[in-house]
């Protein structure tokens, strides 16, 4: 199957908008989407973007039964290590199910990783969940870290009244 | 104790290099430390900054016995959820030993928050390692979610030869 790796654009927003949609009914979690196309290009397509994004799009004559052309997906950002420096960071990485098994996913990823290094990141990383086995036996095949299971590392989040009450403190 | 948080300049990058070392320190890992201020500079100082800082500074009549008057320091940067939008994220948190129990971590990091709803994000978030049980139930008790212990994320990290072959692997 032909297909190419594109930077995002602006006008991709509804697209990833729809594929964004797509991968939280796949996890079960569609209501927890609230974005839109509208955030999407004002934060990923403004002069201090908070993500970028790369397209996946096959030909015309590879168009979805729906009639998409855009397939897939990464949507990334650079983090910052103390120790090491730049850092790029998976947040997304979808392949609409039609197209699995071709190489975009790989695709689509190894593009962040050259990408990043282009930027002198020293690292790629990304958050797996524990139950999505063939992913994360993927990406140690692949020659990644589990820095959970190997040093402990905890996500810890404050959202909503936490949050709310954390910055209320601020001196 | 007075004291007062304020954003990072420039000229504070040998204080928050020096910082990041006794924190290294503190955690027996000195030699992972592989930056130094110029690389501080020029990643949280130019147009398009991989991070931002804020610095914890007593009065001259309260320096440390070393004559430091910045005694702490919160590094911190924006990431992007798909679902919420805007995150904020604090890689460090840093408070010289002798300056504990003041207020000041809690005012440096109700601060990140302070600014991080200033900048509509709905999420702040941060990392701890499982060993480290005052700092996780610091904030569990502020009203935090333990999203490893929650829902099983896992941190992956590809770096080195594994990141150079993902990188080598884009069409």
């Amino acid at each position: 199957m032909k297909f190419i790796v594109r930077a995002g654009k602006p006008e991709d927003c509804r697209d990833i908008e729809r594929m964004i949609m797509e991968l939280a009914v796949y996890e079960n979690m569609p209501d927890q989407v609230k974005i839109s196309h509208k955030e999407l290009e004002r934060d990923g397509f403004g002069s201090n973007p908070y993500y970028q994004c790369l397209i996946a799009e096959v030909p015309e004559e590879q168009k979805s039964k729906d009639g998409h052309t855009k397939v897939g997906y990464a949507l990334f950002f650079y983090t910052y290590s103390t120790w090491k420096g730049r850092v790029v960071f998976i947040e997304d990485l979808y392949v609409m199910p039609d197209y699995r098994g071709k190489g975009i996913g790989k695709a689509l990823m190894a593009t962040v990783a050259k990408v990043g290094k282009e930027k002198q990141c020293m690292r790629l990383q990304l958050s797996v969940l524990d139950w999505n086995r063939p992913s994360l036996e993927f990406y140690l095949a692949k020659g990644a870290e589990d820095l959970t299971a190997k040093e402990g590392w905890h996500f810890i989040r404050f959202s909503g009244e936490a949050l709310d009450s954390l910055a209320q403190e601020a001196p």
